[in-house]
């Protein structure tokens, strides 16, 4: 059995600095802490990055999926550590770029540094590293005993430890001990692994709100290839006293506008409300179940592939890696 | 006792029509078919709107503070129904605007029109009168048992019937058959009642993704008063690859940055990580555990008293109404 550790930063790697938390420790050091020598495991190291995760650019995606496809035929499981603020972006982004991975491939990260007493961090390293041993294929997120789709995460708490939830799917297991049990098993498309990094990192994610002037909205849109727009709710875009319809349909003719919701859970379904099959005939992409960070990440993929509207239409209703329901 | 039902339109308002879900009901109408009449109550009903709460904008909340401020003498207690989509909005408007009500104002709405089968707006109806003669001060928002202050609620579930938390904070309430149990007696500031509707609605909501161009923000900025900037978990603002936080400095001298958070719970904390220190240094004004809606509104209500960058932040930092913790 050989696992490799990838290392990338984040506060599973930081020790306190005078100016607060910083990535410093490399993933040897990081296991040297944890006291984890992976018994009867072979476990190799290798550090792509060593930084804050806000500080992840859609560039960083490349090189860790490059990382991990170049180790896919030497490996049975693959974990990388990540900082948790951009964790789920990274996750949903490498599940588009990186498609049927024959080995799990599974990201986690700590809320407190390894360098802190009763970080979660020991605990979080050998939850990935006893679900990248068990053979699933595909892409997760280890946080908390739990194992969930990596197109499926986002981080719900920005202090608790039990930082990331499933949104609107299962988690794929849980750890009992050594134990892995199974909750959920996923249905991912099948095929030769490839690796395509073509992503286009000009969109922008505005969210709505009472008031939400047409103007800011344009001024966006101008500026981007795509537009992510976080409507209340089950979707709808408002046109009284202030137009942004009209706004939002002029927009939808030339790039993709494709609406979110604020709401965490139940995603977003345009034909319920009035105001909702008005934005479908504007010509705005439902992203229906999907998360925020699913959504944007999948906007990006999309346009790194073609400038056709239509063609980025289809992209975004399909399910392309378990991140959208088919009911939606 | 004398209760006053204002009605503001909503799901809880809607009928079906040929272009799904629309606004069409009067309160008396919603009253009738709920079956509520009132015993030994003596309930009044004033319809100021009817319309989908995807349209409520900031003007309307003026309306609908007026319509309560002018009622305060002659009733014990005033329930508002409204949409859910914005009603986070509103009630956080409802509690900057109105200050020191000496009766319960409550907000409530229902996620099924009144008019299906199986519809919450009998129920979250009852739960709304029920703690509206019960004699507390303040702006509260009732849904599925639960009475929750009105600047800390969100709207989690965009399907879901429990669409609605209490967020960094405690309920206030819960209902059982008749009884109204006491989980937690707000603190709020007390003094005479005033309304005071001065709000600056222009203003936007940017959310923080990997690769965020500079110049979005920047193009954001020119065309408001205003900002609020959803960063990732405890916040800070990304310099690498892209130099976000020049951006953000420079607008941050000019007109208030206030940063938020994605993560639905915890707050934001600047002194945490060495990426918020920058943050804070380059003049950004943290949420804290301000839910996102209250700190939009808040923001618009600052702007509507002073064009001083420094007052707007002493505004933003100091708990008005029960919406920042004084942890934070």
């Amino acid at each position: 059995m050989r696992i490799l550790i990838i290392g990338t930063g984040g506060t599973i790697a930081s020790s306190k600095t005078e100016r607060g938390y910083k990535a410093t420790l490399s993933v040897d050091e990081i296991l040297e802490i944890a006291g984890i020598r992976g018994d009867g495991v072979k476990i190799d190291t290798k550090d792509v990055l060593n930084i804050d995760s806000t500080l992840i650019q859609p560039e960083d995606w490349i090189t860790i999926g490059k990382a991990v496809f170049e180790s896919l035929n030497d490996y049975d499981g693959i974990v990388i550590t990540h900082g948790t603020d951009t964790l789920a972006y990274t996750s949903s982004a490498l599940s588009f770029m990186l498609r049927n991975v024959p080995i799990p491939i599974v990201l986690t990260g700590s809320m407190l540094p390894i360098t802190e007493p009763n970080s979660d961090a020991p605990r979080n390293l050998k939850t990935a590293l006893t679900f990248a041993m068990k053979g699933f294929s595909g892409i997760y997120v280890a946080f908390m005993d739990k194992i969930m789709l990596g197109t499926r995460v986002s981080k719900v708490h920005s202090l608790g430890l039990n930082a990331f939830q499933s949104i609107n799917y299962p988690d794929i297991a849980y750890i009992k001990g050594e134990e892995v049990v199974i909750r959920h098993r996923p249905e991912l498309p099948t095929g030769e692994p490839s690796f395509d990094p073509r992503i286009d990192p000009n969109v922008a994610y505005l969210r709505l709100t009472p008031g939400l002037s047409p103007e800011v909205f344009l001024a966006v849109a101008e500026k981007v290839h795509g537009i992510v727009l976080e409507g209340y709710g089950a979707g709808g875009i408002p046109y009284r006293g202030r137009n942004l319809l009209e706004a939002v349909s002029r927009v939808a003719r030339e790039k993709p506008v494709v609406m979110t919701t604020q709401a965490l859970y139940g995603g977003v379904d345009l034909r319920r409300y009035e105001v909702g099959r008005r934005a479908l005939e504007a010509g705005v992409i439902p992203a229906g179940d999907m998360t925020k960070e699913a959504t944007l990440v999948k906007l990006m993929y999309a346009l790194g592939r073609t400038n056709g509207l239509e063609e980025v239409r289809r992209i975004m209703e399909k399910n392309l890696a378990g991140e959208l329901s088919s009911a939606f």
